[in-house]
């Protein structure tokens, strides 16, 4: 059995391309309220991990002990654009734990921020570890690491006490139990397989933290808090992630590579994971905003209803096709 | 019936995404030789239609009214990455029939080529219609226009003489008949549908021309002479296209937007046709390279191995994952 189309991409009178995928809607208890596709098998969140990777950092006592702001907590659960507002916090941030760039792990890639990457090409100035996406959630790493005593070189690796912690607030969180296959992300770091209906479990969690320990629940809270108040911050201008979470004010979004979105939606009580087969980030980002607007937590106007029915420009810029959300499936 | 997964993408120890597709191997007296998935429906070949859209730049007179060289040719039938060298020579060819950039009907887009597009950033040079990877496709239909008497503004229109021979030429080595359903391409030029294996039996009417007419068959032979022999103006440094072509010399390889490749193989006899459902070109270039390995076009080393089965780096350049085309199915 394949998986639905969610997303279809038409030119003149015909549909051109098409992407299938899978998504997952949970509530706190754990029930599955909504689905399509195959939500069994093993996925990797990749980014859309982050909000779980976060928690540590909070849960464990390292944030209140380093003076961890909100703006630094989105940083820690973010896929920055690179911008200098990004960057230029995460560095800060470093100093403040007696860290620096050269202490990350994650290799360097250009600024996502298309501005941002040309003024760095016209100043001959090359991208380093500090522009990758991940750099804030790295920064996170080693703040954990000094926090318990551990050793901040090797942070990214399996076994390093912050990873074991992520495993075990991921498991506890989406319902698992046993060890968990895992790969190693774009950015060096261990990233965690599990099926897209205990994704959404986990995020269902962080929409509705009642049932969790005071120490998880405050720690859950305040992910939720410090994301849904800076979503420029957990991405950046223009990206798919920042207009949506602006458009509610009250709602994460979160993607993550190879076509992957997570939403937590504390108003609903409902946590969302979607995952496109084909990895793609154009049908991801249609797929979630469709998905939003069906399950009500954003209006079909605005940025949502923009990602959900996109013109396919040509390079005169006339819309000669659409790319949409298939609305059936997401009902 | 979904189509069969033709390339697959690895990370530690699962499938983390999948590319669906169908492909097409056809004959030149029409018969299917090998297929997967549905070769019916109506696809649009986007780029991978301009070996058809310059046969009728030769055939009607025009290439040798206008002294055309084959290395025009071969940005007739190119997807250039605006690198210098192609470029260049689509001014050139522009002057020589007393047009300029400003008739190209195409939109700007910075080149394909990085160092290029880095370069014109750091000169503050913005890309013109000229960088457009089609500009020497449509310097061919101004030629065109212009042998044929016929206005050389409007060329990208469905009604212009330039377009109608496109749609009869693409008929006829096709194999088929009645008025083709058309979308625009990013171009702005029209884009007929076909399905997958009457595409096919075009490129086989490349590969084994004897039943042309005279006229058709020196056209033909010509584009494919024109091609081979300049697989760098064809694609660019570095592109699958000119890698694959390069390794052997003797066929065409032409990639379109939305996950689409063709093959001429004369040796063969054969054309080939493929299209990725979701389309990307990530999958159709591990997809072609598998295919051509399969059918003995290519041997299994080289540019072609590596496009058929590619390690994924992760942003420290260590292989964490593989994309790799389904052997299984090209078989």
């Amino acid at each position: 059995m394949s998986n639905p189309v969610l997303v279809e991409v038409t030119r003149g009178p015909l549909t051109e391309s098409v992407h299938r995928g899978a998504f997952a809607v949970a509530d706190a208890k754990g029930a599955l309220r909504l689905h399509a596709g195959d939500v069994e098998r093993p996925i990797f969140p990749r980014s859309a991990l982050k909000p779980v990777q976060a928690v540590p950092l909070i849960e464990s006592g390292a944030a209140d002990a380093f003076g961890v702001t909100d703006e630094e907590i989105a940083l820690a659960a973010a896929s920055h654009s690179g911008e200098p507002m990004h960057t230029a916090r995460v560095l800060a941030w470093q100093a403040r734990i007696g860290c620096s760039v050269a202490d990350l792990a994650c290799g360097p890639h250009r600024p996502v921020h298309e501005p941002t990457a040309a003024e760095m090409i016209a100043r001959h100035e090359r991208p380093t570890p500090l522009h990758n996406n991940c750099s804030g959630k790295h920064t996170g790493f080693m703040t954990l690491a000094r926090h318990l005593g551990a050793p901040v070189a090797g942070y990214q690796l399996i076994d390093h006490p912050a990873q074991r912690l992520v495993e075990k607030t991921l498991k506890e969180m989406a319902g698992l139990t046993g060890e968990l296959p895992y790969g190693v992300d774009g950015c060096t770091v261990p990233n965690f397989a599990l099926p897209l209906e205990a994704l959404a479990r986990a995020m269902a969690q962080f929409a509705d933290t009642t049932a969790l320990t005071p120490n998880r629940r405050a720690a859950a809270d305040r992910v939720v808090r410090a994301m849904t108040a800076n979503p420029e911050l957990v991405a950046g201008t223009g990206r798919a992630c920042t207009q949506l979470m602006r458009q509610s004010g009250r709602i994460v979004v979160k993607t993550g590579a190879e076509g992957v979105y997570v939403a937590i939606l504390p108003e609903l009580g409902l946590g969302a994971a979607l995952k496109i087969d084909d990895g793609a980030s154009r049908a991801s980002e249609a797929a979630i905003a469709g998905l939003l607007i069906a399950l009500g937590a954003l209006p079909d106007n605005g940025a949502a209803a923009q990602l959900a029915r996109a013109p396919v420009p040509n390079t005169r810029g006339v819309a000669i096709g659409e790319r949409r959300a298939v609305f059936d499936v997401f009902r």
